[in-house]
């Protein structure tokens, strides 16, 4: 059986789609300007009540990232203040993680599909996977769910985006 | 480097999420019973005007996990007619989903990351891919894209679901 490599199977991932989302912010910045309101209003925006705001989703989506490349690779996570304002510093965060992800060494990721990842909860027992299991129905379902739910609140917002720029 | 399949890297994903989408279904028809609404009317909503409704979300989730599965295999791609109308025969639509891509051999993955992929467009030349590129920057996106689309409809109409049922 041929095979790839979990650094291939997450990094790659990770970088193109955080890069797609610091387009979709310029375009957020673009249309805000067009329609006349502050960028920074989109940071509250929710697409229910009860769901987490603009802001928590890009950070969580940055957190998902660094946490499962960090995890992987058996290194300490970086750890970011959640103190973001304003949409440059959003976008900020974005390179930020990006450009994490991205120094971590490929040999760093050997053996990882078998490594033991725990995550701990804000209640109950921690969680436990081995490292493919943690990248394939952990790390990027959580990724993927702030992401799209970070251009789904764009999209409701009236940004112009389209698939291909979700894809990139 | 020890490394992962190709099928590890999809099929997998691909089923469980899948199976994650009919617990939502099950919640959205146990809110609509509770709301005394008719459970079909989900199947238009909208999180914009210019996005394709929660019929369209599930049926193309649907054509990305079996598209991708049978390209990656080299298998013909299972057409599905695209005609459901109710709740009951989207849900129908994603358990047929799920089990082709859990009915495709794990030997048949076998060199996919290297196969020629060739994607069709509307307009313009057809997109070309290696199969690890199609899987990891085309596939997967696309599906996530959809997935997470249906679920943000059922959290914006109000059906109590949470990141536990996101990821299943």
């Amino acid at each position: 059986m041929t095979t790839i490599s979990m650094h291939a199977a997450s990094v790659p991932v990770f970088a193109k789609m955080l890069d797609n989302m610091l387009n979709w912010l310029e375009a957020a910045k673009a249309h805000a300007e067009a329609r006349k309101f502050p960028a920074d209003n989109y940071l509250t925006l929710r697409l229910a009540p009860d769901m987490l705001p603009f802001t928590k989703q890009i950070q969580i989506a940055s957190d998902s990232a660094k946490g499962c490349v960090a995890r992987l690779a058996g290194q300490e996570i970086p750890k970011y203040e959640d103190s973001e304002a304003t949409l440059a510093e959003l976008a900020e965060r974005i390179r930020k993680t990006r450009d994490y992800v991205l120094s971590v060494p490929v040999a760093a990721f050997e053996g990882s599909e078998g490594r033991e990842i725990t995550i701990p909860r804000r209640s109950g027992e921690p969680l436990k996977f081995d490292g493919l299991n943690y990248l394939r129905h952990f790390a990027t379902p959580n990724f993927y769910f702030h992401v799209t739910t970070t251009y789904a609140l764009l999209r409701h917002a009236g940004v112009p985006l389209g698939k291909n720029d979700y894809l990139g």
